[in-house]
């Protein structure tokens, strides 16, 4: 079976090698020859093995009738968008690994897939390596999924795992991150959220049947997490972890965030380290189940790509079946009206004062507390509250630093 | 689609109830109703609500043809065997979370299963709920699967995890087991490693590709695991898991074993406790990734029956393909020819005669260790080392009371 890749990348050239290198092992498993006929890049590379496969000409993918399966590795809205429509509309199968795009137009592309018979799978958009989405919407297919949480960047639980293991400042674990290549020299999508936000949307969806948009997904990122924020979570027990967060509410709407929260070390994810990532999905009849692997790289995200090509190829006369119908204005709220259990730091020059306050205010709310005089700072964790009224208590603090961050406890 | 259950026990029950009680949910996905026709049990549940699907006579299943899936949760080989390789005949689908019949049986009904075009899948043979057949061969088709261990007998997980935790005996943590229906009155098949030895059967067979009889599996269990084996451990940072594990050699042979694994808390398998199962997989494109949830209870394991139910409700006509070819004798090979790192515990009246020998010894292969003089014992992990040669340095030690343990470190 002919495929083509576009786009040949960090991720691309993963999927030419794996299907070049790896062609025995996969055409043994699906009694079939899966053949790279094309590479769609505007780059040359001359000094390749298979240097004669490229083009810069999309249309010589679109109009090869022999090209059954297109992997898109371009990333980025456009052109993949418009590259990834014609294939579907003209009858060719295609697997991505770009989350932007399926974030924002899965819900689309999917739809188009169905009417024209052929698939749309996008297993390495989230978790990379990991597999999820065909678990989640597979083998958990007898659950109602309640909720999921998931760290889903691994560029953050790097930095945030130097802060914690090394007493890294923020500003140098991200240095070191880009040293490494774990970190992008404009760092805003990884460390501000945005990134684990389109997974969350492209999860939430699978998880709940609607389409989740990015902005409908309230995120924020870890550049305002501080070392004292570490410390003070490490002495209640607990790390600071960015955490992709869904639930699936009563009324049949649901909640969604990305947000840096404190994890008790007794929940699983909170020994997921470095760039691994890690979903947590709790289903009604499973419980909790958890997926955990390398979330980024060239090798892992490629195999997830490759993966989805060989589906492609043994259901090439059949439809992979996806639930995601539009979404609406609405269905994710906000969830400040549930009570949950909240981190809160709070720092002052007048320790005693900030110590009878809380005395007075917050004793009986509290499960958690340590005290610290030298640094005058008392943190805890509270017993389940609306995060509103936690916010009206804390008023009573006066001329104090107050931090609240969010708990999986 | 008509569908029929054989055994009404616990995970019988709880496949019924799923079926009937999250009937809409399902048929949502599929597109399809799915209903129960026929439950095989040979005692009375006059009580409830489904009373008359109910039957004693096996041929009123095998001889519907409005039947299209059978789950089998009977469990044992027979006569769930004779049962399954009927139905597979007849030209009905078969899933089943008989790990025994799998392991003993699986190549010749998936077999049968293929000559007759129809499925026989097994999900929940393996992790209960977790979902890791399907993810490992589907998911992970990309990969040359090179190693994989496993903590896959909930039993002796809670036993380990309360002499760990709450440093309990190995005979009241049993006792505990039992009072909390986590272990059968004959804990044998579990604490032994015979349950999780059929498990590794199954995902050996199907991670590189031919069957695995129980027989070629080494297995040890934990009833030899003493508390201060335990606390030896835990001073080396470690803590000890019944270890379910397998890997591929350069020859093409495999080797595969259950045994108590001294595991350093740097691994996330050492943070899998309770009745939690997990299964960590190492692919050459993919790297590490692990699967996590609970490995029995009866919706867990029901759910993920379920999930195979739908899954061949929607590939009725389509066979899903599964590598499993006949094994042979010597396929599997011993490992101790393999250099490892051991953990080594050695106890004696004449402490200074031990630490001596040690000095001389044993230092300079030594990576941890831990004396203690007021118990008379010396712990440690050494540098790899080929097992038999271990043996004949720690001859030295005589009147001495030597443990080695293999190692995940």
């Amino acid at each position: 079976m002919n495929v083509a890749i576009m786009g040949h990348g960090v991720v691309g050239s993963g999927v030419a090698e794996i299907l070049i290198n790896h062609n025995g092992l996969i055409s043994e498993k699906i009694h079939d020859e899966i053949n790279v006929k094309s590479i769609l890049d505007l780059r040359d590379f001359p000094s390749l093995s298979y240097a004669d496969k490229f083009t810069k000409n999309f249309e010589d993918i679109l109009n090869d009738d022999s090209i059954k399966v297109v992997a898109e590795v371009m990333g980025g809205v456009n052109p993949a968008y418009d590259f990834v429509k014609k294939c579907l509309l003209s009858g060719k199968s295609v697997v991505t690994s770009n989350k932007e795009l399926v974030a924002v137009k899965g819900a689309e592309l999917i739809k188009i897939a169905k009417e024209n018979n052929v698939n749309f799978l996008f297993e390495a958009s989230v978790g990379g390596g990991i597999p999820v989405l065909r678990p989640m919407t597979q083998c958990l297919s007898a659950n109602q999924i309640k909720e999921f949480w998931g760290i889903l960047n691994g560029t953050t639980n790097f930095i945030l795992n130097k802060m914690i293991v090394d007493n890294m400042s923020f500003a140098d674990a991200l240095k070191l991150a880009q040293d490494n290549g774990y970190a992008e020299k404009d760092p805003t999508a990884d460390i501000e959220g945005h990134d684990a936000c389109r997974k969350v949307c492209i999860l939430a969806t699978l998880a709940f049947g609607k389409h989740v948009y990015p902005e409908q997904v309230k995120t924020a990122g870890i550049s305002n997490i501080s070392l004292d924020d570490v410390y003070a979570a490490d002495n209640l027990g607990c790390v600071i972890k960015l955490i992709g967060h869904a639930k699936l509410l009563e009324n049949g709407k649901i909640s969604a965030e990305v947000r840096p929260t404190v994890v008790t070390r007794s929940n699983m994810l909170s020994h997921v380290d470095g760039v691994f990532n890690a979903i947590l999905i709790d289903g009604d009849q499973t419980g909790e189940v958890m997926f955990y692997g390398k979330g980024a790289g060239k090798e892992a995200t490629a195999s997830a790509v490759v993966a989805d090509i060989i589906d492609c190829a043994k259901h090439i006369n059949s439809r992979k079946y996806l639930d995601w119908a539009d979404g609406y204005e609405g269905y994710v709220v906000n969830t400040s009206e549930n009570e949950e259990k909240m981190f809160v730091r709070i720092t002052g020059d007048d320790f005693s004062a900030i110590t009878d306050i809380f005395n007075k205010q917050f004793a009986s709310l509290t499960e958690n507390i340590t005290k610290n005089e030298f640094s005058k700072e008392i943190c805890f964790i509270t017993k389940p509250i609306v995060l509103s009224i936690l916010k009206e208590k804390l008023a009573e603090f006066k001329n104090c630093e107050v931090k609240i961050l969010h708990t999986i406890f």
